[in-house]
């Protein structure tokens, strides 16, 4: 069966007829079904970190972290099972794929990895001003060996904490003025909330 | 060769001679050294957080989480490498059976896991003085899906992240009355710094 055009006196191959796939695929592009299918080994329909992790590799030829896997799979497992549906999966891969467009903008050297030059603009392009020294920090944080660079999956990780606890900041930052005052077990409530 | 006794013509059976003993293993524990040998799956004298986490069971039947294994693994891998060697592993065998018992002290009823009342005793013992609402939370927090009980893994975890967050709090609270003003960068470096 082709869909490049109408077949002799068949159905317009716009319009699948009704049953032609399976109701759950409905909604589901097929570049993610596919990719689906290729993640979820154990057919399970439903896809674990460790299958994430399995698939996915950075710059360095490594696979993902686990943290940078469980990380992904948390933000979109509503009912907290450690898994995610096809559908909760769509979602991850045009995630997925949004980061990595964001990363390579930044990797203008196709290196796979962004070093702190690299990592300071992309920061200042998402509209944060960070001091030298937190930008080291945070490379620091990323290659505890060696200092130097931040692959792909370490980058998400960065971004999406950073994203977390500055929204937590910024809703008790009433002032808008970048300080904060804050009590000991509110301080607790958003460090260990916004962890993963 | 027996050390119950001196050998007829022999040396002080509590002085082994020069060479009778690899000298990497003088100070360990006969204990430790053999809990590292079974942990050790790969014998590549070196503990990853995945052979930790195969050797770790928690009262649910369960082994112990991705978190904790790196976690521990974090706190006494000085070169960063996401392995510990011999003297490196007797220093968290020793820190996770401390923690057994810690933990054994409060699950009361036994069962391998602490509740809300179990977690508050906990937390009041060693000092803290935590509202209903904020022990309702971590409870959540360890366990998404329940909402009812904490694991050990998931209570040394809990234990570790409170410690390190409570001590970074501290430097900066001058007045010692439970309230810090902090700027955005200082409070994403606690955040993100103390975070595994």
């Amino acid at each position: 069966m082709s869909y490049s055009g109408g077949q002799p006196g068949g159905y317009n191959p716009y319009t699948p007829p009704p049953g032609a796939f399976p109701p759950q695929n409905a909604q589901v592009s097929p570049q993610a079904q596919q990719w689906f299918n290729m993640v979820d080994r154990d057919r399970s329909g439903k896809i674990n970190s460790n299958e994430l992790k399995a698939a996915l590799v950075n710059g360095r030829g490594e696979n993902f972290s686990d943290s940078a896997c469980k990380l992904m799979i948390s933000m979109f497992d509503k009912d907290a099972s450690g898994t995610i549906d096809i559908y909760e999966f769509e979602k991850l891969y045009e995630y997925i794929n949004q980061w990595l467009m964001v990363f390579k903008t930044y990797d203008r050297d196709g290196s796979g990895h962004i070093d702190e030059n690299e990592l300071t603009q992309a920061f200042t392009q998402m509209g944060f001003r960070f001091t030298p020294e937190f930008i080291n920090f945070l490379v620091k944080k990323s290659d505890p060996r060696e200092h130097k660079e931040v692959s792909v999956d370490q980058f998400i990780v960065l971004c999406v904490q950073i994203q977390r606890f500055t929204e937590a900041f910024r809703q008790r930052d009433s002032q808008q003025n970048g300080i904060i005052t804050i009590g000991f077990e509110d301080f607790l409530s958003i460090a260990i909330g916004c962890s993963y």
